[in-house]
């Protein structure tokens, strides 16, 4: 009975319910699943899982699953495989397949080629349309989508890409030629996943042909898992931008031991960042120890720039990664943010003056010229913390990337960091120059 | 010549190129494209420009794009329209298209109703394969997807999805009854856009059917404006995550002013909110005034809050987002932060307590037990806040959502404004508890 009500959940709740129990329970419930569902439900697995089940099949569960993935869902295992599992997952696969799954295996990690799958459906343009619909019969049910229909020449280059409904439309006896306008978007199969995504965005399509730099078609990547590598890349993102090493897995599927491992470089590389910080409040010990009064604002003013920081670098970050504005567009970017930092700097800085020297009056000063320098000081600082950190979160991304790294590397805490040590110097040198002679 | 190329170039490549140019301009070049091209290049065209190009199309213009629009393109044009366009541009499509589409208008903003499109196939169960293929045949060529045909019974109720290959298979005499296993996934057209993203990402499919209330099928949803809603979704999210309202349209497309009103309103909160700061830390200002030295570690130890926060909260609200945990979840992971955050806490402290002392003594400081003390203020005070930064930035996500409201404002300047404030108190709390009698 739970065989048969397990055979009719979809496999990726099946995958979920898995993914609570122990894995030794999980292999017996994996042999009352038809072998196809029982491969799909393992395509759908977190990799520490899927290693973790691997490990407890044997041979014959094993080479069932294997043999019943599709050929990108087997490459998508096999590259986050222990070396020591390698070889026996590679063993339980038929030989005409591995050296498919090996080819597949040979393109760099994050590439389309790895993304891809060889399973599509090609004609030639001299066939007629009731041949090419007999071999789409014939070869179409193990084709990952037949909405689109490609077009080789002899030599296996890619000419033109057809919508199955054309074929569907046309007239049995007319030859492929006539519905051909030999325009088509491909992917090279070197490109990273992460052109998949933009380029499926930007044309909408179902399934995008992958060419070699032959520009011979060699496979297809398909929406559904464009739009996991677009999950996949979305959440690395904002791991970055989180001042974080990017995960393995899920969150969910990560030891508090792991997710310390990832967190933990950057923590000690920010940290030992703010000794900077010390050693520039240091160096103002005297004014500080003659005015105390200031050390009281500097939490406020040097936030403040790390906020504008934040909002000025997840705005470019994502902008690139997007393909809305591009790398070479820092010039009228670095215009905008000097614009829109002076903008928000001028508000809050007025903000600044009107409330300090409110708060001090409630605070029993005198309304005298000692306070409405003071004021003038918080708010000409928050006027340049605010500048500055818009200007550092909007043009460090684009440095980033002009040194090969990603941007998204530019995390909030990095800004805050950079704007912490810069803050506490723009706001001395302005506490210098107005207040000696008063509060100095 | 122009004419030739530009119809022969894809309509997302044109859509890019004419945003660059000024709209009258843009308006003629609209004349030169085949009609269907014109409706594909303005469904491409960010929301902003496209209302720029509509005030400038002629009535015929209008009319020719909007007839050659998708359903779903339609709505997502009216959608973002000024009201005195509304009208304008309604009376341009024709009457029965006026009733679908206000229908469709009809359903909630970013639901799963403004998303789909009508345009699919759909059989019943005790017709014939090749009756179906016949349908298929005249009806396909409107349909967006023929990957997955929909069984619907008598009243309209979707009963099954069947995969087109199967169909193709088949026997032509067989009946679609014999190809039914009566399951399927389907989403509810009230569910919200984001539902999508999550079903497809989950199941893998190139299309899900939308069903109403009742079960009646209504619609579909299609992989490639999925792909779309997942980038505005995520780009939202990360906007939101910064600290700042969400744009209107893409950064490019914002003028710098529209830009300072989506940031400024949380800048200013985040300021206000700093103001906490300035109290906590004047109610210390004795404390400061006797020892000027511990003013000089308030940035680095606040900040380390903010930072391990900015990594929580990150982590959980993605987390949140892609379905990988659950608002139940919250108890365990509450106990896994704790943890994370004790050990993080606990090296950065003692790293703190090491890096103080040798910094104390490379100042010229005594090696005394005034210097020893401070950096062990220093360590505890570090503990203290970066388990205090992943409290607040791991549970900030779980207590917005039992509010109904969206995880993603946790931001990491939210989370940074908490830690600073809650940091100053814990460190001047140790520092009186352990150095007075010393250096106080
Ligand atoms: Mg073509
Ligand atoms: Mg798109
Ligand atoms: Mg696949
Ligand atoms: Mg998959
Ligand atoms: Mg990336
Ligand atoms: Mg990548
Ligand atoms: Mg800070
Ligand atoms: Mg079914
Ligand atoms: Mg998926
Ligand atoms: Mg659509
Ligand atoms: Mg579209
Ligand atoms: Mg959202
Ligand atoms: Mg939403």
């Amino acid at each position: 009975a739970l065989k048969e009500v397990l055979n009719d959940v979809p496999s990726a709740d099946i995958a979920d319910m898995l993914l609570e129990l122990p894995g030794d329970i999980a292999v017996v419930v994996f042999r009352l699943l038809k072998k196809p569902i029982a491969a799909d439900v393992f395509a759908e697995m977190p990799s520490s899982k899927g290693v973790e089940l691997l490990e407890l099949f044997n041979k014959q569960q094993l080479s069932d699953v294997m043999v019943n993935l599709e050929p990108d869902e087997q490459v998508s295992i096999l590259e986050e495989l222990p070396g020591h599992l390698t070889q026996r997952v590679m063993n339980s696969i038929r030989p005409e397949d591995q050296r498919q799954l090996k080819k597949l295996l040979g393109y760099p990690e994050e590439s389309v080629g790895r993304l891809m799958t060889p399973r599509y459906v090609k004609v030639k343009s001299d066939w007629t349309i009731s041949r090419s619909m007999a071999h789409i019969r014939n070869f179409g049910e193990t084709a990952e989508t037949i909405n689109v229909i490609y077009v080789v020449d002899e030599t296996e280059h890619l000419i033109d890409d057809l919508r199955i409904t054309h074929l569907i439309l046309a007239d049995p006896d007319d030859h492929i030629e006539s519905l051909m306008d030999r325009s088509f978007e491909a992917l090279s199969v070197y490109d990273d996943q992460e052109e998949a995504v933009k380029m499926l965005a930007k044309y909408d399509r179902v399934a995008l042909p992958v060419v070699d730099s032959d520009g011979v078609l060699v496979g297809i990547v398909t929406a559904d898992d464009v739009i996991d590598v677009a999950e996949e890349e979305t959440t690395e993102d904002m791991q970055k931008m989180a001042g974080m090493e990017v995960l393995d897995d899920y969150y969910s599927q990560t030891t508090v031991f792991g997710m310390v491992k990832k967190r933990v470089r950057w923590l000690i590389l920010l940290f030992v960042g703010q000794m900077l910080t010390v050693t520039a409040m240091s160096s103002y010990e005297s004014v500080l120890a003659s005015a105390v009064l200031l050390s009281v604002f500097i939490p406020m003013i040097i936030s403040s720039g790390g906020n504008s920081g934040s909002q000025a670098a997840t705005l470019i970050i994502r902008a690139l990664a997007t393909d809305d504005i591009d790398s070479s567009d820092w010039p009228k970017i670095l215009k905008r943010e000097v614009m829109s930092g002076l903008m928000l700097g001028s508000l809050i800085g007025i903000i600044g003056v009107v409330i300090t020297f409110a708060w001090g009056v409630f605070q029993g000063e005198m309304m005298d010229q000692a306070l409405f320098l003071t004021s003038l000081t918080i708010g000409l600082s928050l006027l340049g913390v605010i500048l500055f950190g818009n200007l550092s979160g909007s043009m460090l991304p684009f440095i980033l990337t002009k040194f090969n790294l990603d941007p998204a590397v530019t995390s909030a805490p990095f800004v805050a960091t950079l704007v912490d040590v810069t803050g506490i110097i723009i706001y001395f040198s302005i506490a210098i120059l107005l207040l000696s002679g008063t509060l100095l």
